[in-house]
């Protein structure tokens, strides 16, 4: 079928050339001319204005919008200008769920569909697919099964869930009609989320084993934590980029994003040159907020979205709230390079003159 | 090589079954004759005593000991009695680590080898393999690497990892030497502990998503909790068993714990007749006990565990302190069916008689 | 000076009367003739309409709405229309402050003053004051300072913080003017949210304390948990309500949540009758919200707010998933009073047989 | 009656000061003769050695050891040989509770009882008086009740529990005997604990505040993070010196952890200076690995501790990790500055080139 394409970073271009592959046509736009003759190359066909492109999609018409989230309703609003009822407008970037209710409801008034797909698969989805979680209406998305399913990447090699038989479903094909308008950026909203939380459990499992030498390096530890209690215990020196690559093998924790993580850590160890102050993009932040609205308890999640805030140093003040309190009840001065024992465990004076500062 | 094994439940079973299929040679000991009996069927040399068991190994002797934690000490005791200087101790139960560096400690004296192995497969081993977290002295490992390979899930169809070249290492076939004693056992401890905090990722996830509509709900809603702001953006019906199979194809979260997921899902789409009382075995205790003592964060991995605890009402004084405190504060009576509001927002009544009960 | 008071709840009620006793003079109204009734009995003017209550203020008029907050907003907009240029209306509720930001952008339209007053103190206000946390412009803050003053608890017999000297600030006679509209209901807000994680903190650690006896017990524990390492550091049978009152002396966590904690156990000891569903009222996941929009971390905050979730059993669907992906990998069946144990260190038989169900 | 103090750090020398006031006789000890001398001066019995602080002790002896956790047993095992049977050691520093379980075992041999006294009350002790969590037998902690009323607080000015009545039950005077040996540390370590995470609650909810106007800050903002979505309703500049003294008078948060934090902010309202390390003694860590031993949940217990972990750099390397995968999956470079927006939603250019990097 004909597909109308809105915006050719490297999603919106893959995408594009995954469909062209497939035998579908497509008409591209972009306000960037180079990126659309780049396409055109490929055998798009290319649009300058939103007004030819348009007048290029036969009715009724089809387009995915793929630009960043911070503009995509006003590309939707000049759209549903141009277009006409029975159109279908998509919206394929990481808008939020909401944004996705209220424009439905907008162009429902014209008659134009508006459906929303998240996707995932990053920059692997042009030879693996891409993962489409789809809202809106049966009518609209029954008119783009065909793209759906090119996009997404198919039954592939993984193995049939046990219990299911017969015919393929979509969500078997990686495309699923998930709701309404709105329910495809909810569950990709959540996606995200869940999402978080492993690279967090990954994370937080490496930095143990990274730590697991904490007896060995003891000596050189400075007053500011309270000292190893069994430093016996903790003589480990764990290559962790091998062990995430053994766990890619027959553990229970295999997973893409292990895949991934086995990559970055043979490709530098140490993570040496990296921050570590880890951005997030906005759905990890809005699933803990859905979850909140709707009282269910997101302990690991909401946890491992602070993690990275704390990361940025958004953590600072909090902090030094609790130094300030800290010399106010104990008289512990925070040091340049740390702080003073509270327990005074560390000092070295036998017998006497410490047990202060109990709190 | 020769491998005997001790215990022969369903792990312990599958690995002789997995290393004879493979042309090792197995000798069995099991508390149940009946279990002896069904290996040497199946081709093992069955012993009926520990003594017996350690005649019929050659040495140096490898014994691998696959019992419950709880008898694993006794066991590795009584065979460091019966074995000889250069012999092998294998515990590839589910053992503490901090056991494993004593029991090494202990052995070495004798001069007998002390290997620790955590692996992970579960219930799909026998086919798929089991991943091998190996700790112990080089020269021991080296001695059974043999049958470490063939237990080990091998290669597999699984993509190497850029930036890898030349002879597959160990850890691309499964298994690993991480370190001295105990170092198996404490990264499959790790590995457990990240196991609980992904599980618990998707839990919350799927949690989110199946109460996605509790906008449509909210009418029958008590007035337990602070009424649902805004009905219209949870208005979503999401079939979770198909999101699960969805996630499965070309998503960054596809994973095994995933596929597991599904399947669950799609064998018992509501979770009907389950309890949700989510056991824990030790590990996830371990992992972050571990982590205090060298004075790592682990939020999430935290937050897994104590969601397991909860869910067993072991939050049980803590919520009843909550509600007694609230009552004290805000003469709140916790009804029956739960707590009257704290804001009395859900008061019907019309122009006065409320904004009582601020805290 | 004089003051309007719509909403004769036990809140407005007292207030009335705390500022009639200071010899301010109060204008009342309530849909409730009989509350009305009561209040012009003890001093007050009464109003049966909301029209009437208008022409009883004297120019520039000043209403205190203390009404529940789902309902404010109708209020609000009647006496806004029912008032003129220069006159002042006050939510003393438990509106969100973001309903304060949105409303003072429409009353200043008209020339309307709008102050937001978040207030704390419970049933104990009428005599220990409340504290008033105040938003709004310059102009109608400073008008109303006399009641603002007579309602704050003044200040007291709590000593003064040191550094501080000449005149009392506002703030140490209970009452500040914290910045522009929505600026008093947003630290209420953070107040509430504190207030959470402060409960919190008591609960946790008094459930600790409930449990140190869990050696004692441990014999008639099912096998759904990992058995108790060593029984012999928990054999302590601590009584929490003598805990409680003790802490109130000289303890650093002593604090007016403690005097009700230790009032609530006083009263009953095992909090016997409890159901342990707690609620909660708005402010705790407002403020969470909020500071995710800003992105600054609340692991404390969040996991007190998800304790109450969780105490109202809406973790359910997320531990069924955790008991279906056990049943899975590990093929543990969920027993109805519980879970067979991961490991199978639980399991008593000698010798073999087990170490299955890893994972 | 007479007590023997060996350590006379500030704590010890203050509990010295404050029972001889009361009339007390007390003999002191400690390795800096100085110390010795100073509390000569003030009327207590010096000695110079153990030997001689055992000799001018009259029997049953009763020594309070006041000194680091680290080197108490030590001392206590040197008082033991010295001392007779029914004489009482009292360790009243920061011991582990498990500890005391050991030492009391070992002294119950000798015939000398053992008693763990877990003080509060930091700086402020010598006027406030400490409040004494105590653990021992019953015999012991009879005998030395007099000192313990001298040195706990006393009823003071605090308001009695609604519901007690008669005689002063000692928790109403500020000591109590919690149960066996090692019950006095226990309940002091849960106190701490609890203290951790009251004053997390306290530095979350001020750095909320604090960052209350991050709509106005917004223009300056980094493409970091995810950008701020309503800035409207972050425009506050809320000044926390001020809301922490306001909460001091009426509200339901008041507490000694507030004038502390008041105090700290009335003196550095920004906190300049403060580098936020915030160290841990202990007992925070001790607590939340018996709340694991005992399958009790603390999530916000732990998220304090994990906080303060967290605030010392120990989340580097999880962070780190964090980064790398996001790279993998995305594309996304780390900035020296701070990294790449995930969705890309800060990019300005419009129409196009966008909607990338989904993950």
């Amino acid at each position: 079928m004909q597909l109308g394409m809105v915006g050719l970073g490297r999603m919106g271009a893959n995408i594009v050339r995954r469909l062209m592959r497939d035998g579908h046509e497509c008409v591209v736009y972009d306000v960037s001319p180079e990126s659309v003759a780049a396409l055109e190359k490929e055998g798009a066909t290319g649009a300058r204005t939103l007004e030819e492109f348009r007048d290029k999609l036969t009715t009724p018409r089809a387009a995915w919008v793929m630009i960043p989230a911070g503009i995509t309703g006003q590309t939707v609003q000049q759209l549903s200008e141009l277009f006409d009822e029975g159109d279908i407008i998509i919206d394929g970037g990481n808008s939020n769920y909401r944004d996705d209710v209220r424009r439905a409801a907008k162009l429902r008034e014209k008659g134009i569909h508006y459906v929303d797909i998240g996707t995932s698969g990053g920059v692997f989805g042009l030879e693996r697919g891409y993962c489409l979680m789809v809202g809106g209406d049966d009518e609209a998305i029954e008119q783009i099964e065909p793209v759906l399913k090119t996009i997404a990447p198919g039954v592939g090699d993984i193995p049939r869930t046990p219990g299911r038989s017969g015919d393929l479903a979509p969500e078997e094909q990686g495309y699923l009609h998930c709701g309404p308008s709105g329910a495809g950026h909810f569950v990709k909203m959540v996606h995200n989320g869940i999402e978080y939380g492993i690279m967090a459990a990954f994370a937080e499992g490496l930095n143990v084993l990274d730590n697991a030498d904490a007896g060995v390096r003891e000596a050189s530890h400075s007053a500011e934590v309270a000292p190893l209690e069994e430093p016996e215990y903790y003589q480990f020196d764990v290559d962790t980029a091998k062990v995430a690559e053994l766990w890619r093998r027959g553990s229970v924790i295999a997973s893409w994003l292990l895949d991934l993580t086995a990559a970055a850590l043979q490709a530098n160890p140490t993570l040496q040159g990296l921050a570590g102050r880890v951005s997030d993009s906005g759905e990890g932040r809005w699933t803990v907020k859905a979850a909140i609205d709707i009282g269910v308890p997101v302990p690991v999640l909401s946890a491992s979205l602070f993690e990275r805030f704390a990361s940025r140093g958004e953590d600072h003040f909090a902090n030094q709230v609790l130094s300030a309190m800290r010399q106010q009840f104990g008289g512990h001065n925070e040091l340049p390079s740390g702080d003073s024992l509270e327990a005074g465990t560390a000092k070295a004076d036998h017998g006497g003159s410490g047990g202060d500062q109990q709190a």
